[in-house]
């Protein structure tokens, strides 16, 4: 069993180090505030740098990766693999896989789909990226963190892009679905009983997505399944409704806005995908 | 069989007279172009009062509300059953409920859920409002429109106040998964590979909805299953990324901005129904 380096004992780093430990990896850790590692049966380091030396791979999930930068000891990586799991944009990524391969330190960046409560379990969802190689020479390691943890290729940051992409829908449809209870709200229809339909309603959305996913990849945006125009109207609907219960609504209302652009630049026939195209 | 009348042959309009008629109701239409009667085994009247006469129920279903009155006979309608299914706010339909009753008409306002082609089949959402006598008269004849036909209350507005919250989840929902491809696009992930993720995501939305629900319905938004400052960080990520590409989200961006309005009203460390009670 490969021994784990685990740096950052948040309620993520915690979680990460109990699902090594569960799957019988021996595990260091480190935190800077002491005393976090209450659960745990792992070696507790005195510091980040003699955490690091513990064994091959150390996984660093601190708040995000100016932090992970700051903690990590160049000289004491040299010839390990280190994996972030801090979140950050693809560009900190590759970034900070530069920064790796300058100090001699193989490097993968991870981002976790999964609150801490299913690290571990069927439900936990991990994407990594870098060196083919690395991730092999870890992976089995690495799958002690959830039944889906994927590789989506060499490019550093790669695996932060999906979940950029990925958290951009999920928080995005979040606050529809904010927006629709506090209109149902003002509206004295019981949040109950809206959200009975509303999951009737994400049935249709798998349908959606790939038909947007067409339109995205062949660049080609016909409207027989309904026109920038109509969804005009309809937002134009749902924005009066907002309005006549005093609600405001800034997300549908720029959502509109971008419908409003496609339209006058002359797609108003076009598909709901021609917006994926908008300069 | 009761017989019908469907004022307006636009594409739904047109699929609404079908659907009657596949289930043999005698069929009287009318539309303001002519001609537009192709494929229905129905009656053609020269005028909407021509048309309204025929029977005891008639169906408008047009561009929007000012489009349907200014095409109704009120003299004509006296006494019979008028069924909106033009689109709009909950609004304009108890402005309608209140002009119908001054005119001694039966009203019932009803949205519709689907796609012209799902009309009349397992996938079509009908929901209707207004006096529960007059649906419960109409309820076998509208059952011909879809599977799902559903009575929601005799508060004229409340069918369209449903529709409006859920097609604000919806077209909200839609606007983040174009954000979704084009993020991915312009890092370098083909559309079908992240929809494979985006649908596997959507397993997690019936929890989240509920979830939700709960904190709107109670009024208590604990951040247990995340606090606003997570959300405010992992959309500062995702606008990070989307701003390295060069590209544009109003949306999210708006999104943002409400999460910290919360914030700085003292809710961050509560979770993301908070949002549903923001002023
Ligand atoms: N929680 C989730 O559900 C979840 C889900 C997906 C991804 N993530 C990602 O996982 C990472 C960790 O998240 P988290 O939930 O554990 O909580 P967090 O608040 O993001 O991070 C807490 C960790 O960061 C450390 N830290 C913060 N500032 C520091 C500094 N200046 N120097 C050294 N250490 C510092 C904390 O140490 P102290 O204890 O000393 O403060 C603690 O170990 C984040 O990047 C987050 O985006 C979390
Ligand atoms: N299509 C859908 O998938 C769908 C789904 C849900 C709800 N709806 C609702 O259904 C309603 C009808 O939609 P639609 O798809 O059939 O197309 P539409 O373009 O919204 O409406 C077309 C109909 O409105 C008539 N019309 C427009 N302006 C008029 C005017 N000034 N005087 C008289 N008639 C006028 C048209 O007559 P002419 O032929 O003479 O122009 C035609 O009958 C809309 O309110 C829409 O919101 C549609």
């Amino acid at each position: 069993m490969t021994t784990v380096t685990v740096l950052g004992l948040g309620p993520m780093g915690h979680a990460l180090a109990a699902a090594f430990i569960a799957a019988d990896h021996p595990t260091t850790v480190w935190n800077r505030t002491p005393g976090k590692e209450n659960g745990l049966d792992a070696a507790v380091a005195a510091t980040a740098a003699e955490a690091i030396t513990a064994g091959p791979l150390v996984i660093v999930c601190v708040r995000d990766y100016t932090v992970a930068r700051s903690i990590l000891d160049t000289d004491a990586l040299k010839g390990r693999t280190l994996v972030n799991l801090s979140g950050g944009s693809p560009e900190q990524a590759r970034a900070m896989a530069e920064w790796a391969a300058g100090h001699g330190i193989d490097y993968l960046d991870g981002v976790i789909m999964a609150t801490t409560d299913a690290i571990g379990g069927p439900d936990a969802a991990l994407f990594f990226s870098g060196p083919a190689d690395v991730y092999e020479t870890h992976r089995p390691t690495l799958a002690a963190l959830g039944e889906n943890v994927l590789y989506v290729g060499d490019s550093p940051g790669r695996a932060a892009a999906f979940d950029a992409s990925l958290q951009d829908m999920l928080w995005t449809s979040m606050s529809g679905v904010i927006h629709m209870f506090a209109l149902a709200k003002a509206e004295g229809i019981p949040a109950a009983d809206i959200a009975e339909h509303a999951k009737a309603l994400l049935g249709f959305f798998p349908a959606m997505i790939d038909l947007l996913a067409e339109q995205v990849t062949t660049e080609n945006y016909p409207g027989d399944a309904g026109t920038l125009h109509a969804t005009a109207a309809t937002m134009d609907h749902i924005l009066d409704a907002i309005r006549a219960q005093d609600l405001d609504n800034g997300v549908l209302s720029a959502a509109r806005a971008e419908v409003r652009r496609a339209i006058d630049a002359g797609h108003g026939e076009d598909g709901f995908g021609r917006l994926a195209a908008l300069p």
